[in-house]
């Protein structure tokens, strides 16, 4: 099945905003119902292939005639990602980003043919997983014709060692495929992202993704072990051991490159067993400074729940800490901020933490709020993408951006966020509802998820734009990180920029240059082109 | 004080062999006395300093003329490190690696100008922390001249946040020194390797050091939050969040770069609070293989120690399972194998981590040994190099190499390195005592420490040469990397540049380009010279 080419997932999961969501929208944010509906996928004027006869005969001499798509459905269903400007973009028939054919590599070999071919031609290259990112990471820069490299043919479970508790995949694989394949052996990866449903294991690799139990079961970037990574000068294969003394970590380079420095087509990660019992309970505290404060010392002394977060009042009174049930808590849900603590593993061990966690919770001044709202998280955790769609489709804007600092910085990073957003958006004519989670923890400091809704405005595209930059400045000025798990794309870019300084651009240019001399691989995502 | 100039450490704690290993060297393993003591520090030809009027002159300009020190003893102070053939040369009065001079700067930017300095004047420059690399990271390629850059002047706590638990600290700081900071405000690092008592935290950053509490506190890379380098060509500052996804984890190409891509100004670390309680204690286990099974099963599924790690039979009898009693065990201890766990906590955590602890290594087979073996590994926990001195002083060879793969890779490389290094050593008339312990556990694999001892030989610098050699391949063809926590460094060089691969070693060559254009940092040391 196809994700919905202008929108979110499966078509069939559409849900029309409950009537509570569409009176807040009207009377807290004057949203105005939009008129007409999203462009007619079949109708959209879709340039022809740029590619020239010899680019295109090369990219079959590596795949195959049938893998080198150039229908217009095809390469509308590879333009860009899925952040809001994108799918503002691509509902109002905007294709100028379009790729100008879908290449489908079946193995390492051919991945590595194309992009050779690729360099030959001076054509880009675009990896393409779930074709999840909200930054921009699909849409590279310049007027150079480019191949968006869909990587679904890459999806089986290569090799899975159960003493060392370590399973190999290709990148194609996607998420909840990756888990079935898993579960049925006794093993799951643990990786829970917001995007699970749609993305792939190579677009965690590439971009640092981090689930949702991040808590328990680490980040992505902390769950592999090894890599293989295709790049037009040769293959990098990395992860003899878990941990090495030998030079500086490869795999952290691979991680985190977002197509800019090769293609991953393979990855080794740990796997844990199969959690046998999973418990999420509410908590309520006081204020976000007293609820931030319980999940410190949770992250800092333990025990570690699996997964931890914390909603603020705004997100806590309009319901988005349970998405299944927004606009619910608006008609008369108590006032303060809602934690989600969830427990997996075996039913001792799950038992035993979320005791301890507990004495933990209720000391630093939370109220126990019961499992369901617990239930109700679990239950609606991959559903605010969708909830997007339907928010579009009400005439409403709404988008969520992230963030990372360590535990001191971050009551600033939240203020000077949030007061970036409001004010921009404010200034422009449509005052919007801000509303953050800390998403995720770490002994040394947490992430910041904020979520904007507002009125769309006369062309939503160009009155986020200055908000998006007003909330970058205040992250950097208040000194966060541009991204802590969505990634840098084009969007982040300059951001990331100044948040690495000249010297680590230039280092990261001067890589690029040697594995990619042709500056064929994602050109502009990550890294200016030099 | 300075460490001892022809061994390891503090000259005052040098202790001579006990009778029972001297009868042991002597009927097992051939070794006979040694005729002659090592050369006299202030009879050393010391070849004058080979830095043109114009270098010095510059140096001078940048540190001013006290710290620019090109006296015989400090030159010699300043060559080479640790190793066993580090020692045996430098014992030979063998300074042909002696740096031009030694310099002392005095913050980050006379760091930087010393670079800048070095790399208009083509003089070569190795960082110098603690002197303690037993890889050859202090002996650059080449005949160009060199300087020491000896960092023991920055060695300030920069920074304490203890809400964010991260300590700011600069590179020459000693270890000691740090704990002792840490710990009157109540914290700790919780790092400690052998080289404890004389290594810096710059020297832990750039070589990817773990310590013997690895099990509880994690290896250093993974404390190390922020960093600051210092290159010809610029500064790079990192490290804004504990994690994040704005790409590639430019810390990890920092750590481990061993000096060839910068020198490290400051280092951010996590703390922990200080432990107030400690326990150490040994089980016994029938075999290598049982013994290797409990400690996986507790770095899988938990409690984790904070110091777990486990003798094979050999280094079980010869007793240096517990460094302080060598020799007692080969007079009637029992056989099999001793593990030694330690929790380090609260009280009540200690308490609790043990008793859970206990449950599975007494489910694996274990035999609880009580905490006398703990505390005598504790005890003597920093004595190995001080005992190496006293066998080469006996004309003994005694050396140690390290390795790390996966859990299920380990039997096999255990048996290959055994091998390769028994073979070699018999085969060249010294037949060694080979030992193994593993010395630090993870879910996914381990490292094994191995330590070889045989009679000298004729010219034992050329005898073990080819023993290392051995277990080198051994190591790459079982699996494993070349180095779990010493370093690459010259002796590690050709088999790391195997283990990553000429794409690999083409991008490290890339990166040291771009940072260092005229090739003075640290040449050879990680990857050779392009």
């Amino acid at each position: 099945m196809d994700m919905l080419w202008s929108g979110w997932g499966d078509p069939a999961k559409a849900a029309p905003l409950p009537d509570a969501v569409t009176g807040l929208l009207r009377d807290l944010l004057g949203v105005t119902p939009r008129v007409g509906g999203p462009a007619v996928l079949e109708e959209i004027a879709v340039p022809a292939c740029p590619l020239t006869d010899a680019a295109r005969a090369a990219l079959t001499g590596c795949v195959g005639e049938a893998q080198v798509l150039t229908d217009a459905e095809s390469r509308v269903r590879h333009t860009r990602g899925k952040s809001t400007p994108d799918l503002l973009r691509i509902r109002a028939g905007e294709v100028d980003d379009v790729p100008g054919a879908v290449v489908l590599p079946g193995s390492h070999d051919e991945v590595a043919a194309v992009l050779r071919a690729c360099a030959q031609h001076t054509v880009s290259v675009v990896p393409f997983g779930g074709g999840t990112s909200v930054v921009g990471g699909l849409a590279p820069e310049g007027k150079r014709p480019f191949v968006a490299l869909d990587l679904r043919r890459l999806d089986a479970l290569l090799a899975l060692d159960d003493v060392s508790r370590t399973a190999t995949v290709q990148p194609g694989l996607r998420a909840p495929e990756c888990e079935r394949l898993l579960n049925e052996r006794g093993w799951t990866l643990g990786h829970f992202p917001q995007s699970f449903e749609w993305a792939s294991i190579g677009g965690f690799a590439a971009a640092r993704s981090s689930g949702q139990a991040s808590a328990g079961y680490g980040r992505f970037d902390e769950m592999v072990l090894g890599l293989t990574l295709a790049t037009p000068e040769g293959v990098l294969v990395l992860g003899r051991a878990p941990r090495s003394a030998a030079g500086p970590d490869l795999r952290q380079l691979v991680l985190g490159s977002e197509g800019a420095l090769g293609v991953i087509t393979s990855v080794t990660v740990r796997i844990r067993p199969l959690p046998t019992s999973r418990i999420y309970e509410g908590w309520r505290f006081e204020s976000f400074e007293a609820g931030a404060a319980a999940l410190r010392r949770l992250a800092q002394d333990g025990p570690r729940p699996t997964v931890l977060r914390l909603s603020d009042e705004t997100e806590t009174f309009v319901g988005l800490a349970q998405p299944d049930g927004i606009g619910g808590s608006a008609t008369g849900q108590s006032a303060g901020c809602m934690a989600i603590a969830g427990y997996e593993g075996t039913a001792a061990d799950t038992a035993d933490r979320r005791a301890r966690a507990r004495r933990v919770l209720l000391a630093s001044g939370g109220e126990y709020a019961g499992e369901e709202p617990g239930d109700r998280w679990a239950h609606g955790r991959y559903n605010a993408p969708y909830l997007r769609d339907a928010l579009l489709d009400a005439g409403a804007f709404a988008e969520t951006l992230e963030t990372a600092a360590f535990w001191s910085a971050l009551p600033a990073l939240y203020e000077r966020v949030r007061r970036a957003l409001t004010t921009t958006l404010t200034e422009s004519g449509t005052p919007p509802l801000v509303m953050c989670h800390v998403s995720h923890v770490y002994e040394n400091g947490a992430s910041l998820y904020f979520t904007v809704v507002s009125a769309q405005g006369e062309d939503p595209v160009a009155h986020w734009a200055p908000a998006k930059r007003a909330a970058n400045e205040a992250i950097l000025a208040a000194g966060g990180t541009i991204s802590h798990h969505h990634g840098v794309g084009t969007d982040h870019r300059d951001w990331y920029e100044r948040e690495i300084g000249p010297v680590g651009v230039r280092a990261l240019q001067a890589l690029k240059a040697e594995l990619d001399p042709a500056g064929v691989l994602s050109p502009g995502v990550l890294v200016p082109v030099r």
